[in-house]
């Protein structure tokens, strides 16, 4: 039932057609254990926020059930911030600014409580850091891992080292294209799994997300949503759907796998519904259970009779 | 057990990073009816050729139990022909030349024969036109539509007019977001239902398909293909597989609806295995049997256990 989410935590500024945000809590690390602490118990972020960051985000953390005790105040600068913009077709953002700042010099410190989690997350980040995290692990059950385009180009041989390391990627369709080089995203999927990943979760926005594991892909369908307000950490929140769903039933089988992104692709289907991580702080369990239903309702083929006997 | 498909037959030539094809037997009223036979016995095609149609492709439908009773012979012109390009991803086609030739000026007449269709099929065509071929039907049960950018930019009141006769819409997504003005799917379908179809399918390609009735919605996987060798015709099969299988089993419930799509995903994915409808001629009931299995297995999220109780 334990888990780490090691990643950023970001100040976010946010624009949409529907309204704008300042320096709002963000970063995979925040979205990723927010997400997992509605299957998990015990849930620790490891990452690291500079001299600005504002104390009572530390508290909603905590509020939340989240260890922060891996959570590094770098004294020496400013939080890692991102500003981004989502026009009228929320499909693509423009990022307007990304300010590294202290997380330039991040090297994740793995507390003693968390590096006996059973699941461990890397949010996206450089790859040589992910793996300076997993050297701190003490055999986790299961490893996953995100990363994006500017690592599959700048850092190509550090992420293929990382993949060799874990057990997951979940990356989006056109992540999986480009580490692939393939765009028949079928083969870009069994090339990836060849670099490592024996599990391997392509998301892929308003169309659902794939999942393949050995021999077997499963389509889950995305939930219908009329009303999306910020696609803001949409990702980060599958992953800790999926990975706290796996932590909670302990079972890694295809048949937890195939739950486990549904469950990812419900919280991911909340977490737009409003600016930021909101949506994170207050669902409850029958909320969550509901939202699972309608997948399935969704996505049900009836039963059907041979056409060869018809 | 009836159908009529009103469309176009056509010379395609093709060209994909897998290859090159010349004037090969083509047309949405070719792949509608086509795939449409597997489910139903009384299968008609209402469409015109000029005076280079090879008489080899008339057999070649014929042979396939297709009736061509309704398919004009205009001798005071060439076939409509069509020319495309494929890159390697597929996803988008380069039209490099449409010769309409004597679909210029193509007035529909509906045998006597193919009157009493239940199913009518119009596939895209000049939205007057699919008018005047409905004029001529006797109260089919159901009426099935296709469209495309061009008639929505270029007649779009006269598409409206069609919008409210028919009672399914099958559009791709990018013509779906255009037709509604609107970029949310799920938003733009409730729009094109209120336009008229109550039942609204939109395509979504290597994503799978969308099924809009009356308070729910379907979504359902797209078949895995490692290897499209060609996508010509796959919107058509789709449509041809939907409406044959309501044809066959002559229910129009949510349930059938739901069934017809994955006979149509089902038959669409078989066509783009080869150049042209190749994939069309030689099916086996088994081999239809076995792919709509294959969706299920891809679709099926199992039990899960409320979490509120967990």
């Amino acid at each position: 039932m334990s888990i780490v989410a090691v990643g950023t935590v970001a100040l976010d500024t946010i624009e949409t057609p529907f309204g704008r945000v300042d320096g709002i809590l963000g970063g995979s690390a925040t979205y990723i254990s927010m997400a997992a602490r509605y299957f998990a118990d015990d849930v620790h972020l490891v990452a690291v926020v500079g001299n600005d960051f504002p104390v009572e985000h530390i508290d909603s953390l905590r509020n939340c059930g989240i260890c922060t005790e891996g959570l590094d105040v770098d004294d020496s600068g400013a939080t890692f911030a991102w500003e981004g913009r989502y026009h009228y077709d929320l499909n693509d953002r423009e990022t307007i600014a990304t300010h590294l700042n202290v997380l330039t010099d991040f090297a994740p410190a793995v507390p003693s409580g968390a590096q006996k989690c059973r699941v461990a997350c890397l949010g996206n980040l450089d790859p040589a850091i992910q793996q300076q995290a997993l050297e701190q692990m003490v055999a986790p059950d299961v490893v996953i891992c995100d990363t994006m385009n500017y690592w599959i180009e700048q850092t190509p041989d550090s992420l293929r080292e990382t993949l060799k390391l874990i057990d997951c990627l979940i990356i989006n369709d056109a992540e999986a294209r480009q580490l692939a080089d393939e765009p028949n995203l079928i083969r870009a999927a069994h090339a990836i799994r060849s670099m490592g990943p024996e599990v391997l979760v392509i998301k892929k926005g308003e169309h659902g997300a794939l999942l393949f594991t050995d021999g077997s892909i499963f389509s889950a369908p995305a939930f219908p949503l009329e009303d999306i307000y910020d696609p803001t950490g949409a990702g980060d929140t599958f992953m800790g759907g999926f990975a706290g769903y796996l932590s909670h039933c302990r079972d890694y089988s295809s048949e937890s796998l195939k739950k486990a992104v549904i469950y990812g692709s419900a919280m991911a289907s909340f977490v737009v519904e409003k600016f930021g991580p909101d949506r994170l702080f207050a669902l409850s369990k029958e909320e969550i259970d509901r939202r699972v239903d309608s997948f399935r309702i969704l996505a049900e083929i009836p039963e059907m009779s041979p056409l060869r006997v018809g």
